[in-house]
């Protein structure tokens, strides 16, 4: 592992990640869309894109040996949008890195994908799709996707379910599916060193109180978040009355279930 | 349920249940691209339409109680013509329902959907999606729709992951995943008629001997199976020496899952 | 297996199992309520009897091999009622039993007790229980309390959650939920005449297309359900439009689960 | 929540807990039968109240947010008084609290409901109901019970299998039963405030290094026991041989699984 | 398909299938002891040969595509002979199959594996290995060896658990635990047929009412058998009142759970 | 527990014992083949012996308590030496033990049991048997006699499917499999004290980043390892690539699933 691409690297996360990334001591090369790009810090390699370009994916992945795919839409929006982004970009960068050989890669998907659990239910990584949002529907085009370039090309994928990837947790919510950045850190260099990936499904959280869900079918990637929300505790302690049946307190998915269709 | 719209109804299903459809005493709407449309029989009520255009998607599902979706691409294709057809197309379908209060829909998923499991392991609604060709990436796609506009809207859709409905198994492979026509009417009246449908997950299978696929959480519905390949058994009785690893023969997909990848 | 109790025998089911209780080939003592007994039949034995009362229950159940304990309140009701009835006449009988040494009972628990799973829910002996209504909530002591005499005091209990045992089904719902007389009476024969019971839970219901229940876990039993309610199809086959949500539609307890407390 | 009823409250869980109850910062009502109430500590509000009679109940309840049900009979006891206090006490009260819009219930359950497992299995909230005595048989009805009222009338009820609530472990067992008050008082805090409650079923106990009880499936609650019966380890380490076949040894119900019955 | 080993061929099942096997219509090479082979009917081939002996087992498996290994001791035995015939033949066999690159084999395991299970736990390919007799524990190493050539080398072996493989069943167990020969066939003919084998655990019983062992897993297999115990069920009407602890009674194994130490 | 025995206490893991087994405050009856045994330290009390001689097996257990047995061939060897050591030397062993009444007994078993499962399948105590080598197949054998004497005659065995018990881990795949020898002796107290031990099986692994085995059912014996490889993690730090479909990556058995047969 010496190369590495990461796309949507001007995105949310990348930003939160860019300081620390040096920590996994490999080339790191960065990516997004050029109108994106922020300044480059002292070491930063930017490489300009569009991954629905199939050119511009060649270009991108050419002599990486893994990829962490973080580009795309992250959170809902138009169908049209979310299909040409998230469905056709997935593809065009899956199809470039089998082009080139590139043996690992690191799909964000999100837990938006099974927004639509109740808060009781435990999941973990074999329970059901419920797609709360388009959004969530064209993650789980991708993670089928990851799958099919796993089973018919060899190609390994970490399918990582991201819950709340902020500084800190924003709402009440967040205490339970909040990640730090550290620990993202810490799951991405397990990823890029484990002797076997494989093709897992991996919910990206800190090791909160409040918990949802259960990794421990992926213990073998040696990945054991070191953070938790409850530094945070006293943010939401006020008691705020709810209907437990609101959608947005039902379901894990929380506002994007209770929303109602992004383009009405 | 009075008024019933079928697309694909050109199609190789669509051509198989034709004769048969008046049994369900429903008036049935067939629908399929203009250029695809064989001449009219008696009684049959026929309109064209594009799916991937908005317009013709909502004339076609007007006035509809229920929808059989059968449209769209049926085998390894294009990357492209496939999200244009079955992603793009099964998202403005869905959407035409949704505005025009379409309740009940059958959704032709595939076993493609999970082709990438051994024949020996015994699958089930709950199964890994493991696709075997861009063609059950997109079917992954439609059934994560499906579940998008049930949880959502509560649309009911009845996800069929179709093994082979042909008039008879064609190869050793499909002694397990052949599905008669008749057996796939007696489904489409369970599903019309059921008192409540919810979202299923149900293989589209006759009453085979070898079999893979356990529908028994589904068993609400009330359709039982009552033909099997059993009467073709003497058509694939010459025993073929062939590598249990061969990937055709290992996993349930079949060539689908030992074909290279469509377009090189 | 020569002196048979059965509870009850005024009620429902003891009125259709009657005339072919003989096939059994043992001697049985029919109990009811005082003033609830009928004309007996030639060859009928009936003892009254009130089993919230113990010395009735003692002389009740004295020299018997076994009980068929279908007494008690069948439908929901005041909860005073049902305490006294259901609840302390149920620990009445088990008690009484067990000081006269009778080793095998068969309680005539009911559906009820699991009345909140939704219809698409597939149950078994291990699913969760869910009471409809504070009969439910009875059933549910009662399946209590026969585990607890099995593993103090080794007294094996079928415990049956009994679906709609009538003549016919009544409704569309319980085209799912029937079971015939003679199918009730093959399963007691096979209860009582089994080497070894233990206390399985089964739920009593025939052969039906339409079907929640799986009695798999209980096959040991030997008790192979030969009736179906699909005989009366037609009685049922006009489709009537309904809210899927509906209480009555959506949970297994159908009315029972929409009905309000019986008290209000 | 503001304001907190607790039934019980002079029993031995109430008295371990009231003097760290401020801690909650909830106005709390603490109540028992008028001849068990202790002398008053500064601050505490105490309301005498038999549970079986509805008025005093429903004058109990009045004006709470939620209730903490520690009251009844907590140990082995004659069948007749049981009845009496855990069934219709417990009914009473969740009459009592629907009547009065109370929508949040902590049952205090017991790990009596399942004494009958054998200690090396591992039980979780969806185990088999096992009860060990009557006053096990007592809660699997309260357990029902509650479960009735959440999907009936959304009353949330935290059933709480408490294990052995003592200042210390008193025997050998209770190496693995232990629950310390703390631990029960921050499982009462996570219950109050959580956003949504539900229905869940959860072991009281600490985090024993002995464990046969798995709350995995509760973890969205937030609750992470802090203490252990290990700083008690050297009381119980002389070696005591035993018959790992002795009642007392091999259930989980220990002397109440070994027990006969009370009245006998 | 063309040439078969059938060893043991002399034995309780040899005997029964020898007179059928014809209808397989493949070579059937029949061995076992030389001084136990029986006179050779027309067109039998018989070959001698002791299978702990690494020369003889060559001589057998020569030119055979594939084994019905039905060799070895069939019953409770002194440890010594079981470990030189049941191990250590087991093992000879298994290499020279390796060797001579047959590439199927059917290990006739038996129900003694599981015996120690109780009759009312449900079975299937997946349950807990608990012999009841040393014979049963033999069994257990040839499992695991058919399992080890199969991982390691290739070698696909249908693992059968047989039940009660007589003319008819000689006891009342036996009315859940038999299997007839017709069904024994059918199975051999699945067997050795198959497109893809793999290493199964099968349970070699007819569908009989009452019924321990689940093979619904391997329903890939295509087998299906048609024959029932129920004819045989007026030998075993009458009751017999028996305790329902006894190890005969209360186990799987039945005698063999029973009975003592061999050697003792 | 006064006497115990451990027998091949001059193996690898009894030398790494040796030092420590004081702690655990019983008398220690320490054995080995004649030839083996080391120079004895103060206090340690040294009993020659060969387990597969029944008499010297009945001199060794002769008063004790309980049995740690960790003699055998514990790497990949000639079979006919596995079987001879193995198979006979347990079984020798075990009936030794049963004869002197001896009622706890550890059988060191491997992970070499297990070990062609992919190192992502997470798995436990009721993980499906398959071996990677002769040496996994003796263990099968072993632990199915253990259960045999456990549900015959009482005989209680902790079932140890040892990972890699050294100084330290010794390459990268011990990062997932190392046991230290403290938390195997943590592990050897909590067998000897506990009040009932049962029949599980216990992987032997110390609290690793890396994990491939789940515990949680074996959690009422108390043992919490405490160690970790983390340790020693820079060790293995540089990234080696690989193929992971190379036996020795893909499967848990590392070298052990790759290598040939031991004889050829």
């Amino acid at each position: 592992m010496q190369q590495v691409l990461m796309t949507g690297a001007a995105g949310g996360i990348g930003t939160l990640l860019r300081p620390i990334l040096p920590r996994l001591k490999v080339r790191m090369r960065l990516s997004d869309l050029a109108d994106a790009i922020p300044q480059a810090e002292p070491g930063e390699d930017w490489m300009p894109g569009d991954l629905t370009n199939p050119a511009d994916a060649a270009r991108l992945v050419a002599g990486c040996d893994a990829i962490l795919h973080f580009g795309g839409i992250s959170t809902e929006n138009r169908a049209d949008l979310i299909h040409e982004v998230n469905v056709k970009g997935t593809y065009t960068l899956y199809e470039a890195a089998r082009k080139a050989g590139v043996r690992r890669i690191l799909f964000a998907s999100s837990n938006h994908v099974i927004g639509f659990h109740p808060r009781e239910t435990r999941l973990d990584a074999d329970s059901e799709i419920r797609p709360d949002s388009m959004y969530g529907v064209s993650k789980a085009y991708g993670e089928a996707l990851a799958r099919y370039y796993w089973h018919k090309f060899g190609i390994e994928s970490l399918i990582l379910r991201i819950g709340s990837c902020f500084p800190q947790p924003k709402d009440r919510r967040m205490m339970a599916t909040w990640m730090s950045k550290e620990d993202m850190l810490r799951l991405i260099g397990a990823m890029l060193f484990a002797p076997r990936l494989g093709c897992p499904v991996v919910y990206g959280v800190s090791n909160n109180r409040e918990s949802w869900w259960d990794n421990s079918k992926t213990a073998y990637l040696g990945w054991v978040p070191q953070d938790s929300s409850e530094m945070f505790a006293t943010k939401f302690a006020d008691y705020v009355p709810n209907d437990p049946n609101d959608p947005a307190i039902l379901y894990q998915g929380g506002n994007f279930a209770k929303a109602g269709h992004f383009e009405d």
